[in-house]
């Protein structure tokens, strides 16, 4: 049982990650309205936010400039274009997946960059090009996470073999991605528990990043908080993939550390996020993203069901539940 | 830290109540679309839920039977037009508030009744008033519940006060209500506790009722499940009061007895529950919830705030949190 004073006082070392742009993205391929990025930056300034995602660095020989938001690609000058010198206390993040980023040439020295933080996605069978990405970053004078996705499916020998590796690499912060919304409260307990050991063995940070699959995504947030996990991603009303994320509204109500404001965040979804939604933007919790959660798949083909208007949840059972 | 064992076996123990026409039909003031009840039934019987709450047995004197559906006084001649002589291994419920109820008159005795369930629901300042009333029910031959509201603004010796008379009396099981949705997993654990032990020490069954408002409803639904709770409170598309409850699909998602299946619930929710949510039936988390939900209020302002169609969120901050 968890120490009541954490509830009453509060950890200091506690990272709140705002991912709004860059999972929020993979719902309306990037295409924010105007206006939109400035005014989450500022509110992310505002509520307290420690760092802003703003977005992918997707190889462009690989991604169409043309069919996407800027924050597909987050340049260094569209970031710049919003942030300026970005003289706030606010850090700015950009996600780079392995074998999808031109890093190289892509990611500039730090000293020529706004970014602060590179967030590495890799799946297990890419741990080794995770490594080269991270230490590539980090000689260039880049803060780095790894964010191991889909660790619902693997084996925990796979998992442990990953962090060994992960924590001999310069990397600051390692992830817990519940990729499918499927992990409940009691398991994310045993994982933090297993990624925090190797977080101090090794001398890491460990952050969360959940799914709302099954409307726990905020629950395994804060439980993974109370087991000591520090770096906790959420996004403005839970926008994001298919059943979204943590609710960053939630997320700072919780939150004790004088320093989180939640009234810029009201204030941000009542300008942008709700007319996002009344626009017909769609995301958050539904009955197909419980069952692709409750059956712990990619949420692929209950975005599918969503994007085809279907309400048809008993069909779309015994199609994902198919054995032949 | 719970058992792996309890994600994987079960405890035969639990039981699943519905609550969709009790607490759901707070929301459109008990009138249901013509067949629902009746396929609610079908959908329970064949999801193999232990319990369905058909209502209240609101006083006639208090409340004009023409102004709400037959669920504000679930006459037993209407439960009976439901489920017949209900020959099947689910039990049927209702509500009872004190100082609401005539039940030494509307009470019959249980042999003439098709009600196998009274659940009483408290506020700590009736419990005389609740205890005459579980006294009346179990002399009458039925089970009965003590449902002890709004907890979450009560003082812990008042609760022990409280827990302790419910425990002398001839209860069956006492429930942990958060009547707000203010309630945290952490402290849901140690309110599990407490009640575990209380029930314990009087050979009480203990039971959970949890309100969504802060994305925590099933998640608090688990966590005292895990801690021994077992009678589990749920509705449909989590419909009830503001925020709603536990949602009856996640719960069954989750629970791991064979008895219990998901797909009645699916094709209840499809046939049903959908296309009231589609007619404008208004109901679940949203901002507003979560802000009394943290604030630890009633949820009234936040239901005014829903039916006047209001979305600005930072005026109503400023309303609920003024210190004046």
């Amino acid at each position: 049982m968890k120490e009541i004073s954490k509830l009453i006082d509060y950890r200091a070392d506690i990272k709140v990650v705002d991912a709004t742009l860059r999972d929020g993205g993979l719902v309306n391929d990037f295409y924010f309205p105007d206006g939109f990025a400035k005014a989450l930056y500022e509110a992310n300034v505002r509520a307290g936010v420690d760092y802003m995602e703003f977005g992918y660095k997707a190889a462009k020989d690989m991604f169409d400039e043309s069919k996407f938001g800027p924050s597909k690609f987050s340049n260094d000058d569209y970031i710049r274009s919003i942030v300026g010198d970005n003289n706030t206390d606010l850090k700015i993040a950009v996600m780079a997946d392995v074998g999808r980023t031109n890093f190289k040439t892509d990611i500039l020295p730090k000293s020529e960059s706004p970014v602060d933080l590179i967030r590495v996605a890799t799946y297990l069978h890419q741990i080794p090009g995770a490594i080269e990405m991270i230490e590539d970053a980090h000689n260039k004078g880049y803060e780095t996470s790894c964010n191991i996705m889909a660790i619902s499916t693997a084996q925990d020998g796979d998992v442990k073999a990953a962090l060994d590796i992960i924590g001999k690499s310069p990397v600051d912060v390692i992830y817990i991605v519940d990729s499918y919304g499927s992990i409940y409260p009691e398991q994310m307990q045993r994982i933090a528990k297993l990624y925090c050991e190797y977080g101090h063995k090794y001398g890491k940070k460990i952050g969360i990043h959940a799914h709302n699959n099954q409307q726990l995504a905020f629950a395994n947030t804060i439980e993974a908080c109370g087991d000591g996990v520090d770096y906790l991603d959420a996004t403005y009303a839970e926008m994001g993939r298919g059943a979204g994320n943590c609710a960053m509204e939630l997320l700072l109500g919780f939150l004790k550390n004088p320093k989180y404001n939640i009234y810029p965040a009201l204030d941000f979804i009542e300008k942008y996020m709700r007319p996002l939604r009344d626009s017909g933007t769609k995301w958050g919790y539904d009955i197909q993203y419980l069952l692709t959660g409750l059956f712990n798949q990619h949420p692929r083909t209950a975005i599918a069901f969503t994007k085809d208007g279907r309400k048809d949840y008993t069909e779309y059972f015994k199609e994902i539940t198919a054995q032949e």
